[in-house]
């Protein structure tokens, strides 16, 4: 039996660890922050991780590196000139000193901007000079942030003859005095509490000197610590951004954002091979700092690209030091990810063994499983042993039940290879019931990779592929801000994934620009485009192209399918229809423009898509007013259309008003797909369950099929495809293998 | 005493009318559709008016004038190419041929236009050519249509070469062959069941032949009926845009459209005096046909200014007719009302002694009284005398009694000169419940110009000007589409005009044209931007004008006021925030741009503007997520900003989701106007009421007061304001004059 199965352990219950490990069947051990590995790890009963960060800890460094701080472009509040005085602005109004220092020493000519936000335009350096100022204080002081550093400081630009009543932005290089994720846990997790901590610096590998420091000080590591069978990197170079505001609270956040991933150096050797310079606007972009929902510009992804590049060649060389060591490369897929991107052109050949992540959804479990170019995977479950979760009062019984629920129908899709858990093992050994359990879910995890042969549930026929700006890079990506967060104007669009994640279906992701480059992929039978409208995940002004907007109209006309949800190919034209494929949906999204025009609506009942919807249809927030022009309604509330088909040359097309993810929506997702491809026929082709509460995975190779309750009640469905007929009952949470 | 009252009368029930008449004191009389004036109204007991259709009606014009036909630009359907094969478009598809015909015999490649919609190219009359063909058949046929007239027939239009998957529209001049106001009255009123009547087609004064049998037949008419004393015309040459579907059923109405208007010699002369040529784009508008929530156009405004000239200058042939006849001349606003711009600069020189309209809110009932340049105003009061309320389940007392608590909140500020009913009086008379109340209406009426010396009651200091992209020419005429009715999408900015009409301000409109051209008016101390983003009423991109922003910007800053409701000033920026005045509101609407910042939202408690916000806020549609960039948040809800207030220089900024008419919300609206100014001080100037539900007027001249209970419940408050502080209880609905 592969055991699959990575546990943290401590020191001072060793007899406990043992006998667990023997009955859990435990391959792999790790430390958890504050917790020491008992000595007996390196008598090779299991493998042994070891967390690593290459850029930041090492304070004998830290303080020979002051010039090579990570930094990042930030945008000064807007100011408004309310005469054409002078204007003062104190860039670092609303920003942390403790997080941040303005570089004032550098080419500001170059690396500060003062744009004028009222007309757009850039400001001379002749029109403003900047004087350097002390930091301002911390609004309602938070203990917890301690002292300012010695170098904190603010800066005073001066615009001396404003436009009155325009509004000004300063756009500044700042360098950062404090790590993001570590300023997170003291302001959060007590760390300030704890005499024993420092605050870490991080240094940019962008400086040669420190990059030469970075690789040397890895085999220094690697020789004092041989007991480490496999270096987990947490990550690598350049956080996600992280903004904290003046009152020590989270400012800004995006899980995607190269922010951090700024330097002089970078920024030189960019101008040299892209042929142009990025200015700062290209990463404030208007005090948008790219989110991903904007639509993205092509100097962003150039900035991308070139960042990945680089990080897969570092990181490339670190991998090369920790196998010549004889030892595996993992990379923790968080905190310093930037640059990493696994779905993106430079991953594979960094060479490393294995990707770990935290599994909080079946779309993140997915984006996990299904990264190319490592050996294996490995996730990391809820609930992490700590005591929120771990004391009398706690149920992490129901904690565990939630979490593999969630993720066991992203896992029977594509097995991850591993699974483990965080935190201190003392607290776990105090909940037996809980041991039960995680003995049980990882008794099926393994089940999913023997009783399969090893091998993928079958699909159903029809190949899907989520077209947005980002296409691919972002697969299993989209509609996020911060990892794994719930946010009220996304959750609408992020059950398209979630539902997807479970389901019998190959799934792609395609950006605009590979329709544009080299048209839709021939073995694709629907499209889905999803998202509200002004967004890179919808589109917005990308479908003002007519190239974009003609290739998807002929894949459909030709047969294709066309799933939208929400206000898909929305284009903001300025003639004609809002969404750009409106001829395709036969529903067109209302903004007040089309108000004279009078609607006779009509509802349809009873459509393939709709079977199994038992209750009102939950589309999540409402994305606005959608009328009908010609397609069927199958749903309607308050005037608008909620579900739509329409037929459109050979082709057809479906519009869902919003897909937050329930069972029941993930099956109106799973027949859309297959209607919208033509292929309602083969609904049972690979198994089907009338329960959309329990869903069903095939393997024709050894002609079983497992069957899985998502529910933490008993249900009942039945069972029908290639020689399945058949009425069953299932225990809560069950998940059984039949034969058949 | 002026009797101010018109009253519908007929033949065959002489004793009850004129006991009525002297009763009520009625000095004008009317006949309904159907009805006959009895032959004693020539004995000069009261005026008696009559309507008049100058554009319609007369059969044997209409026989000699067919090619003097009102004309439409319309748009066909838009067609999708599915290869490069011709592509054909059957003009007519989704229009009754019992209304339009498509006029192929004028100068097509002047007024045709095919245009690829996806990507706005208007295509050269050589890429295309057009037949002429039979009418396509009714769909689902209508019995109240009848048979298609014999010149009913549409045409094809082959474009020889498309671009495959690019998407098509023919615009066409469309002649008008039904009336669309006899043809709603033959399709809802059963008009189709009396064989009397036949079916008009609309001759247009454009053309000289009809222009000059227009004005002789006026001539004659007046000469034929010299019992009349007032000539209300109804109204004049242009219908509103009407227009039904091949179903029959409406399929497009815009009560401010100018499609209707349209002919050759009308586009010829335009042509010449402003010294550009119109294209049928010009009024198709993509599809739009310029609706009023479009930011209109300068070639749409430039129509509107020559057809109002035109208009002006025929209509006030007319009325020196009729003057020179010794007669009245009265305008019905209704119908054929295009051109007479009632707040437009041609009006006043038209000559009109008055104008009636029907009364639906206080809104329309200010839109009446508020005219310019007229004699006096007559208000046309619900319910009329008609069998679908004066029944015996029917409750005519009800219908009066809601009206009048809707239009006297108006009345009170501005009286209309008249009040008028319509219908059969013989109906009436059955219900003398209903007569005592009409009685005790026209009476409280009365008391409006007698008790208050004549005098309108005072104002709050703090003078309003709604600001959109219309301006005066739209005074209280602001987001509707069909006349008074109820549309989801426009109610929640409706409550504005709707709280203003009865709300103690001196009010004004202001375009932003106005505001770029000679500034804000120095007496105006709060604007007010209403509506969703993408519209004429906030604004859409005229705030990309800079000197639009600084403008607003200054005058806050100076100590002016700003009220914002819904997406107010929204811009659809390229960069920066997405409210043009974000920094004045000290709010942004959020778009899935900003997610990323995170919010951290407080609500304050107590506050002037909010003092009598009982309930729960009500907005009605949820305009979209609003975040707080410094705003004091007063009422916030679903994790978006609902009331906000901002300090911005010595001004202030008030910010409202949504202000759908309630008493509540129109206190919330009189408050915010007031703090806005700085002018919560003179809260009591011109008295207050505690109860919302009871409003109060202040007549300084003749010192007394006027209080009404807006409420069909007993309503106590308490007054106070100079010299005044009285608790009080009125009774339902009453109204109650107080000396102070």
């Amino acid at each position: 039996m592969e055991a699959r199965l990575t546990l943290p352990i401590e020191t001072g219950i060793d007899r406990e660890i043992r006998e667990l490990m023997d009955r859990l069947g435990v391959d792999a051990v790790r430390n958890s922050d504050g917790t020491e590995l008992p000595d007996w790890v390196s008598e090779g009963i299991a493998k042994v991780y070891s967390t690593y960060f290459p850029a930041r800890g090492d304070k004998e460094w830290e303080a020979q590196s002051a010039g090579e701080r990570v930094c990042q472009f930030l945008m000064s509040d807007p100011v408004t000139a309310s005469s054409a005085d002078p204007l003062e602005i104190n860039v670092m109004r609303g920003y942390l000193p403790a997080q941040f220092r303005p570089d004032t020493d550098c080419d500001r000519g170059k690396y500060w901007q003062v744009i004028d936000r009222t007309t757009g335009r850039t400001l001379a350096p002749e029109e403003w000079s900047v004087v350097a100022a002390a930091p301002l204080p911390l609004v309602d002081p938070v203990a917890k942030v301690g002292e300012y550093p010695a170098e904190a400081a603010s800066a005073i630009v001066t615009i001396a003859a404003p436009e009155p009543f325009h509004s000004y932005t300063v756009n500044f290089l700042a360098q950062q005095v404090w790590d993001s994720t570590q300023m997170y846990n003291y302001l959060t997790n007590d760390w300030a509490d704890d005499p024993k901590r420092t605050k870490d610096q991080p240094y940019d590998v962008a400086y040669h000197r420190t990059w030469e420091h970075v690789r040397s000080a890895l085999a220094r590591w690697l020789q004092d610590h041989p007991e480490v069978d496999v270096v987990r990197f947490t990550t690598f170079f350049y956080h996600f951004t992280l903004v904290f505001d003046d009152r020590a609270r989270e400012k800004y956040v995006d899980w995607f954002g190269y922010s951090a991933s700024v330097s002089i150096p970078a920024l030189e050797k960019f101008a040299q091979q892209y042929g142009y310079e990025l200015t700062p606007e290209d990463f404030v972009d208007g005090g948008h700092y790219n989110t991903p929902f904007r639509l993205p510009t092509k100097r962003f992804r150039d900035w991308i690209d070139f960042t990945s590049r680089e990080v897969a060649a570092k990181a490339g060389e670190l991998v090369r030091e920790v196998h010549e060591a004889g030892r595996e490369a993992m990379m923790f897929l968080g905190d310093n990810w930037m640059g990493m991107e696994p779905y993106g052109p430079h991953f594979p050949a960094i060479g490393l063994d294995a990707v770990v992540g935290s599994v909080g959804s079946a779309a993140t479990c997915r984006m996990i499983a299904d990264i190319p170019g490592v050996k294996y995977t490995e996730g990391r479950f809820l609930p992490y042993f700590f005591p929120d979760v771990f004391n009398p009062e706690g149920d992490p019984v129901k904690e565990a039940n939630d979490s593999w629920l969630t993720a066991r129908r992203a896992i029977v899709r594509h097995p991850l290879d591993r699974i483990g858990y965080g935190g201190y093992l003392s607290l776990a050994l105090k909940h037996p019931d809980f041991i039960d359990r995680m003995e049980a879910i990882v008794r099926e995890f393994r089940s999913l990779h023997t009783e399969s042969g090893g091998l993928r549930p079958a699909n159903a026929r029809p190949v899907v592929a989520v077209l947005n700006a980002w296409g691919k890079l972002r697969t299993w990506q989209t509609h996020m801000v911060a990892h794994a967060l719930w946010y009220k104007q996304i959750y609408s669009y992020l059950g398209v994934i979630e539902s997807l994640a479970g389901l019998p279906f190959d799934v792609r992701f395609l950006s605009f620009d590979e329709v544009l480059e080299t048209g839709i992929p021939a073995d694709v039978s629907v499209l889905i485009n999803a998202g509200t409208r002004d967004t890179a995940f919808s589109g917005g002004q990308a479908w003002a192209d007519p190239r974009l907007q003609t290739a998807v109209r002929e894949f459909v006309w030709r047969g294709g399918g066309l799933v939208g949800v929400g206000e898909p190919t929305a284009a903001s034209p300025a003639q004609g229809p809002f969404l750009a494929l409106a001829d395709v949906f036969g529903v067109d999204r209302e903004i007040g423009w089309t108000l004279s025009h009078t609607r006779h609506p009509v509802a349809t009942e009873g459509h393939f898509v709709t079977t199994d919807l038992q209750e009102r249809f939950d589309f999540g927030e409402d994305p606005g007013e959608v009328v009908t022009l010609g397609a069927t309604v199958l749903a309607q509330s308050e005037g608008s259309v909620r579900i739509a088909v329409h037929a459109f040359g050979s082709g057809r097309a479906v519009y869902l008003a919003g897909l937050p993810y329930s069972p029941q929506n993930s099956r109106l997702l799973h027949r859309s797909l297959l209607w919208a491809a033509g292929a309602e026929a083969e609904w049972a082709s690979v198994l089907a369950s009338t329960n959309p509460q329990v869903e069903v995975a095939y393997y024709p190779d050894v002609n079983r099929c497992f069957v899985y309750n998502n529910t933490d009640q008993p249900a009942g469905t039945h069972l029908t495809g290639p020689g399945v007929d058949e009425e069953l009952e299932l225990a809560p949470m069950e998940g059984r293998w039949l034969d058949l």
